[in-house]
């Protein structure tokens, strides 16, 4: 059985463009959908919508139905989304790293 | 001055389908084209010369041709580029992960 390239695996499931921003801001807990489109406005609702699917799919994410009205849905990580923590965090911090030195070019 | 999302630099920057893998092949040390064409045959030629180029302009490789006849040309991580190693070592180790679990699922 040929061993599948595990940086392919990684990417195509929680790498992309938007995948690895929704994950990182449940890691702080379960939030509203409208919470999640206020806090990344650059992404239209149709996308956002298809990459929660995409990630409840793969098992990395849990979209509770609390049954009110008016209606109340939240999205959190289950077992498996929390172990991406580290490859978020490390990322985020990089982001982070990358930014700083960006703004001290700019002279910010 | 708004503070820009680091996870969005990150996925901009280093983030995509293909650019980790790519990253990811380049911290065992330089690489030709061709090897590089080789180890990702998933990618297509003009998608993987494009992103070559964008992170080449992000500063996290470094195109270095030899001058010679045939023509020799090498990529390299960059110092910048090199300080996404415990990002592209996590998400490999994740994805490793994820494979294993999931052949276990499948009985291999």
């Amino acid at each position: 059985m040929e061993i599948p390239c595990p940086m392919r695996i990684a990417t195509e499931t929680m790498g992309g463009r938007w995948r690895p921003g929704i994950l990182w801001r449940l890691m702080d807990g379960p939030m509203r959908y409208g919470e999640l489109r206020r806090g990344m406005p650059w992404i239209s609702e149709k996308i956002l919508i298809r990459h929660l699917r995409d990630l409840e799919a793969a098992g990395l994410i849990l979209r509770t139905d609390h049954g009110t009205q008016p209606p109340q849905v939240d999205y959190r990580l289950t077992e498996a989304g929390q172990t991406l923590g580290p490859v978020l965090t490390a990322m985020a911090a990089w982001g982070a790293g990358r930014s700083a030195a960006g703004a001290e070019r700019l002279g910010a």
